[in-house]
This record gives C-alpha cells, structure tokens and sequence, in this order.
C-alpha cells in the first residue's frame, strides 16, 4: 500500500478529477457523469465551488425534510459523536430506544416495534420476509409505477424501468396497476370510479394469483418518483380490507412520504388507514445519517416472539442515527413542522400550481398533498400525450432538459422525473423562497413549452 | 400523532425497558432478548449502566478496527457534520472523492473505482449484479460456511444457518466446500492436499453447473464468522486462475477482512491475488457511520460506461461517512495500525494460542491471522468432536454459553460462535488489554472444559 493522506477539503477541480476517475455512480452510465461538486449548504439551498447557490426543490432524494446543516440536527450529532458514535445491535441503547419509542407513538395503531436498518431498499426487503414467514405464504403484490429499493427484492418490487436490466429477479413478485386517475389503466372517468375500479382490478387480480398464495401487497402510500400519485380516498382502506378478507399483509413503504412529507406524520394517516407493516427512511433524521427501518405490528412482531427472526445487520439502530432521529421529533414539534407543511402546501403550492394549469396549455395536470406535488407536462392537452415519452432516451428527453437547464440556471435546483416536475423542497423553507423557486418553474415551463 | 419528546440520556432501566418494548432484534426471539445497555465505551472496551466495564474482544461485530470513541474520528465526524453532513449521490464531495482514491490506491490491480453502499450486504448485492451484468452470466457460486449478508441475494450466498429459514431464495447461487484442513470435505492429510483437492473439487463443480452460466465467485478472503478459516497459501490464486480459465469473475468479500483486520489494508494481499470485484465495509469507517461500498477493476467498470448501471441508494458516499473514512486512512499511517496488527498476531497471540493446544486436551486447533484467530473447542482431540454440535439448541449449547458467562464475569465481551472463541479485539488495543483478555479466555477454558 502506498497511499498519500491528504484533508479532505479539497479544491473543486480536484474534487471532480477524482469523482471521475475513483467514484462510480448510481443509475448512470459511468462516461457520462459530470457531478456537481458541492462546497456548503444551508437550510433549503446549497453552494458549488463556483459560489453558485441552488434551491433545493427535490430535498436531495426527497430525503432532508429539516434541511441542510439544521443546527438542531448538526448538534445532537456532534453530541452523539461525542458521546458514542456506534454500538452492535445486539447492545440496548438509549437513542435508539427512545427513537423506537417516538416513531412507535407516532405510528397507528398497533405498529409497537422497530427493526432499524440502513435504508429504505433494506427496510422494504426485511419487512417482506417478516410478512413471508408470518404468513407462510411466498408471493407479494407490488404496483406498476412503484420504486421500493435496489437490493435483489426492493428492486424486483420496483415497478419502472430501473427494474428492468435486473428481470428476472425474486420470482415471486408480481405486479398491478393503482389509481391514477389522469391517466387511468381502468377507463374510469373520474376519481371516484378509479377508486372502485382499481379495488376491482386488485381483487380480480388476487383471485387469479391465488389469494392463499400471497403473504403481501407493498404500496407507496403516496407514489413517489413515479409520479407523486396521491390515491383517491377509499383506496387505501380498501386494500386494506381486500387485505383483510384474504388474509394479506399490507405493507405501506413510507420510505418517502414518512415523517412530514404530506404534512402528517405518516402519510397514511391522511387516509385513516392502519398497515401491518411500515417502512421508513429518509425524513426519519433527514438522511444526515443512513437510517431505514420497519414498524410491525404487535401480531407480526409475535410471530418471533420465541422463533428467532432470521434477519440482521450489523448497523442497525445506530446510535449516531438514531440521535439524529429523535432530534428530528423535537424539531418537528418546537418548528410545527407539520402545520406549517400543510399550510404551505395548501395556502402556497397548490393555488399557485391551479393557476400553471389555467395559464399553460403544457401543463396537463398537477397533483400533491403537503410539500410533495407534481407537475405534469403535456405536448396535448386533449389527448395527454406526454411531454416525452414513457422511459425517454436522451434526444426524446430533450425538452425536459430544457427545463430542467432552464430551473438550475436561475437558481433552483429541479427534480425532474419522465414528463413531470416533482416539487418536494424541504419543509423548513421559508414562504419566500417557495415561492421563488415556483415562480422560476413556471418561467422554465413557459419558455420551454 | 401525540408525542412527548425528552432527551436521549435515558437512564439504564428506562433504556431496557423501551428496548424491550419498542426496538426489535436482529437475528433473535424477541421475547428472549436481554439486551445489556451500554453507556458509554473508550478504546477498546465498553461499559454498562451499573458500571461494568468490559473488553471488546469482538470490535463489536468485528467492525470496531480503530476502537471506541477514537479522538480523531470522533473529530473528524463533528467536523464534517458542521460542514456538510449529507449530499445526495449525484453531486461530487471531496470527503467522498478522497476517500475514493484512499481505498483504490490501498486496493490491488487494477481495482480503480468505488461504489458505495450503506453496509456489506448491499455491498455484495451490488457486486453480483455487477459480475452478472459483465459477464451476461447469472449464476454466483458462493461457499458453505460463509456469511454475505442478509438482503435477498447476500443471503443466499450466505452458507449458514442463518439462510435456511430463507430459503428458497436467489435460484441461481450454488454453494461448495472451501480449505478447512482441520475438518477437511476432501479427506485430505495436510493443507497443502487440502489447497489442491478443495481447487480440484471446486473446478469439478463448475464444469457439472456449467462454466458458462456463472457470473462469480464469492469468497472472504478469510472465512470470518463461520471460522476464522485461513485459506492454504496457493488457494486463492488457484482460484483465480480458475476465474480466468473459465471466463468468471472473482468477487473477493472483504467486509470483515478489510482494513487491517488480518495485518494488510486487504487480506488479498496476504494471498498475492488480485479479484474482479473486492467487497468492504466495517473497518472502513470501524462502523462510526454505515459505511459500505464495491471496488471495481477497470474491465469491471468499463461495462458500464456508457450503458447505465441499473442501481443505487440515496446514501450512496454519504459525506459523513466517508470523512471518517478519510481519517482513518491517517491513523493507519500515523498509529502505524498495519505493523502493530501484526506484530501483536504474531509476537502475543499465536504464540499464547499454540500453548493453549499443548495445554488443554479440549482446544483441538487454533488458526489465524493478524488480530483476527479462532479457537476451536473439542470434545475428543482424536474424533474433534465439536465442544457443541453445529447449530446448537439452547440445551446443546450449555458449554458455550458456560464459557461465554465466565468471560463476562472477568470483564472480557467474547465473540463465541458455535464450538468457536473468535478473537478479534480492535487493533489499537494495548499489548497489556491484549495479555490481560487472552488470560480470561484461558481461565474460562480451564473451567468449562
């Protein structure tokens, strides 16, 4: 080994000189990555080397609801740090048990226990062994337009395109399609009976499959990166109860929508509805420490109460994650996090967002609850074709990213997904910069449609 | 939601007690679970609410390499927490460009390029998919008595019991024996028979799976918790060559091997082997933030250069991870970690372990390697009876447990593992710690055998 150590703080060039050459990237073709480098950050915005400053509008992966560097957050890490940066599992310690017993209370229902893992692709993987070997049964339902993870199960859950280049993969996964009424797989023609169609459309499809044959049905309770699709309201309390007449576990992956992001706790309670087992990541400590984990219920957790869960991780419930966790609680209450997410969402984005939709012939329609909406992009508005196509290839994608170097260079840092902008900044930002950062969209989608 | 948020610095009772309530254990019955709550812990030792303080002869999960609350780590996490505690991984970050180029200068070959990932399963996850995706093969041929992880696909290769409750899992992993001289499954007299017939009988099964339907082949370099088993010198580079005649690639699972454990930066280097694919996690970062990642040779990497590797994570080079990656780089050099590592294998522990076997009949074989040695306990030094069957129940279990109570007792935290004490203190641990915990094993083997 002959290694120079040098600090880490390096000069831009120098930071993008070995990110290219050392660092390989997520989702990407390895030629192609030219990665930002980033130098500082701050509540909703964050600064390259250059001294270019972006507002954050996709929260980094819709992970840092309390924003950059909180100084609440930054605190209880360097406490923990200080104090005990890590310790095995198999140890009792107190962050991590006051963290178990915060989301717990916070949880419906019966959701009492916490398996802490890494992230939310593992979260998603553990909670469905824990419905497999409760239930004795081998299959889990997932949805078309889903993202659940990378690992061999989450991805083989995943229902778009990322899946595809990892097929075949768990064999025992199968797919259906959730309400969306814009664009619904059920010739419905409003909310109402999308709802009833997909319920429909759900149980044909368990009955075919085998009802005795599937341990679970997974769902985003808001579909994240697929498009922001908040269900109509009785559907989730009807899966709820196809999952109840059958003997299904429902499974609701709130790796996304958890912790404020909607602007309740958990989304799931903007639809009453109480899930056998939740996942959880991101927003949990606002990913300032990798952190995911699985609440189960009390009947689940039962199921190991003296069989041994055969499942484990030797990171999981980190303390330093953990502190960061409970910190997070305390923020949320002495910030009101969540008032201030649903009025932000109701009094700011969505009024704002109505008006796109009366004022631009592109914008098909725009969709969202708290801080977390779309904007979806249309070359017609009678047709709803899509601004690009499904999965488009770089030239086809053009016009997005056109409106995607539109946003960034007057400042906003966009998160763009197929044809539609999804709008998730952190839920500390302040009304001012909400409405700049939408004031700089509309004027990218006005150019660029 | 109704909460009431209070500090972290729980006292010890309430800490169990919300622990038994709320947090749920990997790998255990949960009704069984006691867990002991830890307050606080230095260098190479821990201490529990009542006081007890113990040595951590098991680096917790073999992960502490640098020990508890090391000064400069702790400082090097507080620091880059006040910078920049998290950046999505699309972005460039200098903690994660350097640390980056720290472990590819550290790795053999050609090993240029770094994925990172929250932990070793992912880790290995992300490697087969890459190995399968390289290769167009789908098949991973991985070893009985090996530990990978435990997401969907790291299970599978995993070669213990703790997969058997998931099975079946990834259809396309086959499982066969590896060098273990002292219970050989090839009949063999001595290791040097033992290298040739395990190469023999492993080249044997790739022609029946078909060498043209396998991806890779995983190894730890040193088989950890399924042994401490030492591979014979010129296994791995029979491996290697076996990769290469057949087309498959050689993923080296260095997750608890790396990073000085066995006195090299990477156990390969003991082997003078170069693989395809090199696994870490652990003592990258002695696990004071989840940390992971894959090592890439350039060919490896090349697949993906301008077809997109189809995976990823949000935590992907966390920040902070990697900055306390970076700092352990200079303590290796400056505490010169790697030297003493050995030397303390070399000069304090092989030579105390030898007279272990001279002196109790039921201490049938002692292997090893740097600060990384297992003690394998018999029943009948001429049948090597196991102390304990594999895969002990409770009852069965009894002399082990006896074992592991009495280490307690003298302030010593064992890592015991089936008929196994396994040694793996952190390597900064002083000589006289070192002296101290090897006479409380000795004590507990004089009295339990």
């Amino acid at each position: 080994m002959t290694t120079t150590i040098v600090s880490a703080d390096l000069p831009g060039q120098r930071v993008s000189e070995l990110d290219n050459k050392h660092v390989f990237h997520s989702w990407s073709a390895q030629d192609l990555v030219d990665a930002l480098p980033v130098s500082t950050a701050s509540g909703a915005s964050f600064t390259d080397y250059e001294g270019n400053t972006y507002l954050d509008f996709g929260s980094q992966l819709v992970n840092l609801n309390l924003g950059h560097q909180h100084p609440r957050l930054v605190q209880a890490l360097q406490d923990q740090a200080g104090k005990l940066a890590t310790i095995q599992p198999a140890f009792a310690n107190d962050a991590r048990s006051e963290l178990a017993r915060l989301i717990t209370e916070a949880a419906p229902g019966s959701l009492n226990h916490v398996f802490f893992t890494n992230g939310g692709a593992d979260a998603n993987e553990h909670a469905v062994r824990m419905a497999r070997l409760h239930t004795g049964r081998k299959k889990v339902m997932s949805q078309y337009r889903s993202y659940h993870g990378a690992t061999a199960t989450a991805i083989s859950l995943t229902g778009d395109p990322r899946r595809w280049p990892n097929d075949p993969g768990d064999p025992s996964v199968v797919h259906f399609f959730g309400p969306y009424t814009y664009r619904s797989a059920f010739w419905a023609g409003d909310a109402e009976e999308e709802c009833q169609r997909a319920l429909q459309h759900l149980e044909e499809q368990i009955v075919f499959e085998g009802a005795s044959t599937i341990a679970a049905i997974i769902i985003e309770t808001v579909v994240g990166t697929n498009g922001i699709l908040v269900p109509p309201e009785g559907y989730l309390p009807g899966v709820r109860a196809l999952c109840d007449k059958y003997g299904i576990l429902y499974i609701a992956d709130e790796v996304m929508t958890g912790f404020g992001r909607t602007g309740t706790m958990f989304a799931v309670e903007n639809f009453n509805v109480e899930p056998d087992l939740m996942t959880f990541a991101k927003g949990v400590n606002s990913g300032y420490v990798p952190l995911g984990g699985v609440v189960l219920s009390d009947a689940v957790r039962d199921t190991f109460a003296t069989t041994a869960y055969p499942g484990g991780l030797t990171y999981s419930g980190h303390p330093l994650a953990c502190a960061v966790g409970v910190e997070t609680f305390a923020v949320f209450k002495d910030e009101h996090i969540l008032e201030r997410t649903r009025q932000l969402g109701d009094e700011v984005v969505a009024p704002f967002l109505a008006e796109l939709v009366e004022k631009y012939e592109c914008v098909g329609e725009v969709r969202g609850l708290g801080l977390f909406w779309a904007v979806e992009l249309v070359r017609d508005r009678t047709t709803r074709e899509p601004l690009v196509p499904f999965n488009p290839n770089a030239e086809e994608n053009i016009p997005m990213l056109r409106i995607g170097a539109a946003c960034k260079a007057a400042g906003l840092w966009p998160m763009i997904q197929q044809n539609r902008i999804h709008i998730a900044p952190p839920l500390i930002i302040s009304e001012k910069d909400l409405r700049r950062g939408l004031a700089i969209i509309e004027e990218a989608i006005n150019t660029a449609c």
